[in-house]
This record gives structure tokens, sequence and C-alpha cells, in this order.
């Protein structure tokens, strides 16, 4: 598995190459996609964990890492991912273990990027 | 589209159905799926919109229902309800379209049996 | 399966109570995915069969027959929806087949519609 | 649920509707689709066995009725049913389970049609 | 992500220990694959982007790296490729974002490797 | 692809850290999914083949790769397996090619290894 710098520099860079294609469809589902983690009715903790569950069961590593670092930003414990991805395993079954295993793996190694960039400010 | 008594009238008799068959790894399965929506480190309203959103990007209608019934039994509003489904929407696409038209409707569906049963205490 | 008007009738009820919601995000997707199929560097015809073979493989009754009726306002014959829905039914397996048994019976449904409905003006 | 004539009979109509389509691709796919339930390394039995808990992971009703259908004639148990449902449970998650109930509510109507039927020859 | 032509290397010696295995089954799914991206009334070119789009929606990173090449090959510009994954983007929503940015990754490496190979020649 | 000792020692140890971690609702599924594989009703060779096909269709590589050793460990047979794998072939479609790709290579890899592993006891 990657570590985190190399998924956020490769999904930086694909981002911009993505935008810079001049799309206007897919540049206004990248601003949609924003938009919908946004505090509204539901607040942002609440709409990234069903990011990250709504992932898990769809079974997008990716995906998965983004919200886990993002969770993680937003001030989520170790035991309450746990709690959403048991929610996603129960709902997905087995068939999501090797993903809950990079799950797991990707918030250890956020929990020690945390030791020298507390906010994981040098990541997304 | 059936209404929500014979939608709860069908999963409590099959319910019943396949627990009284004797199997131990279905009855398990059965008892670990209630425990995941109880109240741990995440309350139990978060862990039951978990439910509804993985719901929806998985495309499952009747579990739609469920957790639709449920999270308005724990005291939601629309416009949160409409929250969740969004990010479903976005993770999901289009293709759940069919499907938020059907959970609006089951949402309208609850609020019209809340004027004679408030907790919707008939369901589920 | 219900009829072509059923469909039509609740798909249009229930876009309406959609839209009728004020959630900005579920209104911008529809209007995105509204666009995504207008003419721009490939052609409306084109865009449309992507949309009847992505609904096949992803097996969303709903969308396909959207797809049907459009595919069919814009002048493809059987033979050339038959080549789509051969290509949906490779890339996705015979577990398509159920859904690819309703899309002949919806095309025949279209095309008995026609006899006094030519351009399916009734429909979407 | 509609029951299992109603199943047969809309089956057999649309698969003789398909193949009298004329498309080649479409027609060698139901042919190969047959023959990969035929007694090779494996025997009948299992193969069809793989047939139904695929279905079920893949969470397609008509797919799940038909093999059930074909393991009944071809004498499997109820129990050994529920194992490979129980497989298909935590294989696929509670995302299943309205598939699940709807499985054995078919398995139930087959045994009952079997009282009149054992054979169940008049299906399929 | 690896390179064309490790992908393409896997590709064929996997391709060919595969019908070398002497399976019957297999081996007639592979032609009938091969033979549902021939002209028939649907032009090939259309025929291959119903493949690429489908495989985006079913997000299979290998598939659209494929479908993308025969693009390319065919004739295929950036721009109508873009739309294609558009229509994918919408209906199969973010949880494709991640294989967006490897397809747009891959459409970057084969134009980078015309420059030497006009017609891909040395691919597929 | 990362070999098989690669794949076992990565399984090993995240299964112990998420173990350690404490959370009853995932620890019972780790249980659950086990006891799914036990003979019963159905005997532990064909369990474990309907835990192979169902990973197939779902497309998880590291679920089919469990599975491939467990099923050699038990004694199938390469044609046996490749019976097994035609089934999901034809039900998941040609979306899961590279995955049966990966398999077949899977499948080399466990026979190489039985040289000086006859019961691949040293995986899993």
């Amino acid at each position: 598995m990657e570590g985190l710098e190399e998924f956020n520099e490769f999904r930086t860079k694909m981002n911009k190459r993505i935008l810079d294609s001049g799309h206007m469809g897919v540049k206004r589902f990248w601003a949609l996609d924003d938009r919908a983690y946004i505090s509204n009715h539901l607040d942002e903790k609440t709409l990234e964990l069903l990011g990250l569950a709504t992932s898990m069961v769809l079974r997008c590593d990716d995906c998965v890492t983004y919200h886990i670092i993002r969770c993680i930003q937003l001030g989520f414990t170790d035991d309450e991912l746990y709690d959403a991805l048991n929610v996603a395993l129960i709902v997905g079954g087995s068939i999501t273990i090797p993903h809950i295993r990079r799950a797991f793996e990707t918030i250890d190694k956020c929990r020690n990027k945390q030791k020298t960039d507390p906010q994981l400010k040098s990541l997304l």
C-alpha cells in the first residue's frame, strides 16, 4: 500500500489535470462533490462520516483513505471510526474485509503522521 | 410501491420464518446486525444515518425504507434526511435516482402516518 | 411490470416533489444529470446510448426504461439497441438477464405506443 | 412477490422473444449460460449451488428464484440451501437480507408446489 | 500505476495461460467477448465507447485501460473520451473519481506513446 | 501482483491489529465469518467453493486469493477450480476477466509453492 503522501500527491496532480481539461460537466461535478460535505442541516462531521461509510460499502480504497484523513482532521477518535466501519462491515459483508484491513492501516498511518503534523495540514 | 404496513408485515413474518429455521449462522448474523445500530462510541442517531446512506448507495429499497422509518422514530427532520440522501446521491450517482424517488415517497408516507401514530410505534 | 404511463407519471410526480424540497445539492445534481446527455463533442444519440448501456450493467430497471424511451425518441432501431444491450450483457454477465428481459419488453411497449404516438411525445 | 408460475411464464415468454430477435451474440450467450451448469469436473449440483450463491451476493431476485427451483429439482434439502445462503449472507452482508427473505419464501413456495408436482416439472 | 507495456504484457501472458487451460466454457466466453465489439448494426467506434463507459461505472481499472487503448486506436479525440467519461461519472457518482483519475493518466500515457507509435500497434 | 507470502503476512498482521482494537462487533463478525465455512449440512469443500465463486463475482482479489489457497488446501484440482471460475465468469461477465487472470496466476503460484510445501501449511 502506498503512503499517504503518494496518495495525496497523485490525487492533487490528477485533480488539476482533470479540471484543466476544460470539461464543464466534470468541473461542475467536482464542485458539487465538495459542497456535499459542507455543514448544512447535518454538521460537517456527520456528513464526512457518511462519506466514509458509503465509500467502504462500495469498496473504494482511495475514497476510504480520503475520508479517513478528513474525519481525523475533523477530530473523530479511533473508536468512533471503528463504529462507523463496523456498520459498513455489517451492511457490506465479508467482501469489505480486505478494505477494512487497509482502512485500519490508513488510520494508523494518520495517527503516526499526527506526531509531526497534528492537523494533517500537509494532506489534502 | 407497497405501503409501509405491507412492508412491515412481510418483514416481520419472514424474519420469524428465517429465525425459526434453526440455522445458527443466520441467527447470529441477525443479532450482530441489530447490535451494530446500538449506541456505542457513536450515538444511535448517527449509526442509523450511516445505515440509511450505505443502503442508498447499495440501492436496496427495502433497506432504505427500514432505515428511514428508524431515522424518523429517532427524530431526524426531513432536511437532515435530505442532506444524508444528497451525500448518497453524489457518492452513488444518478443510478440511485429511482431509489431516491422512492425514498422521498417513503418519507412522505411516514410523515402522513405520524398524524395518527406520532412515534411510528406500529412499524418495526 | 408496470406500464410506460405509470412509470412516467410516478417519475414526473416525484421529480417535482424532490426539486420542491429546496435542497440545492440535489437540485444541482438533477441539472448536471440532464446536461450530461446534451450534444457536446459526442452527439446526443451516442451519449444516450452510453446512458442505456451503463444503466444496464448497473441493473437499474427504471434507468433502463428511461434511456430506452429516450433512445427510441432519438431514432435508434431495435437492432441497434440489441447491439448495445449485447455489450452490456457481455460486460455485466448473466446477472443482467432478468433486466435484459424487461428491457426487451419495454422496447416492445414503446413500439406499440408509437402506433398512436410516433414520437413518444406523451412520455418524459 | 409474484408466484412461481408467473415468474416462469414471463421468463419463458421473454426468452423466446429475445432468441427470436436474431441477435447472434445474445443467442450464443444464452447457450453458454446453459452450458456452465452442466456437469463437467464439478457435478451439476455443485455448479447449481454456485449459481445460487453468486446470484444472492449480486442480489438478483429472479436469478435466485431460478437457481432455487433448479437446486430443489436436483434434490437439495432446505438445510443445505440455508448453508449456501448463509455463506452468501456473510460474504454479501445485511444488504442481502431482503433478498434472503424472498429466497426463504421461494423455498417455501417450491416445497408447497412439490405436494402436487414433486419434481417441479411444470417449472423451467 | 503500472505502465501500458506492463499491462499489455501481463494481459497477453495470462490470456494465453487461460486459453491453454482447455476449458471450453471460458474459451467460448473469450470469443464471444471479442465479437461483441465488432461492427454490426452499431459501428465499431460506438461499441468500443460502450465498453469504456460500462467498464468505468463498474470501476474496473484494467477494463478501462483496455478500452481507452482501443478507443484511441479507433481515432477518438480526448474531448470525445471526456464526454463519455462524464456520462460514467454522472451515472456512477463520485465513487468513480479515483478511476477517472487513472483513466485520464492512461489517456496521457497513450498520447505520449503515440509520439513513437502513432497507431499504438505495440499494444493489445 | 504481490506474492502469496506478502499477502499472507499483511493479512495476518492486520487481522491481529483489528481484533486487538477491542471492537466487539468487528470481533464477532470475524468469528461468524470463520464459522460459515465449517462443515455443516454442506461439507467444507462445497462451502469453500461458494466462498471462491461469490468473491469472484464481487471482484475482490484478496478474497479470491484467500479462497483459492483454502480450496487447494482442501484438495480441489485445477479443473474443478476452472469450472467454478467459469460459473463466476458467466454470472459476473467480462468485467471479472482481469480478476480471472489474477486468479489463474494465484493458482499457478500455489501449485509452485506446493513443490516445497505440499499442504500450503505456511499460508493462512
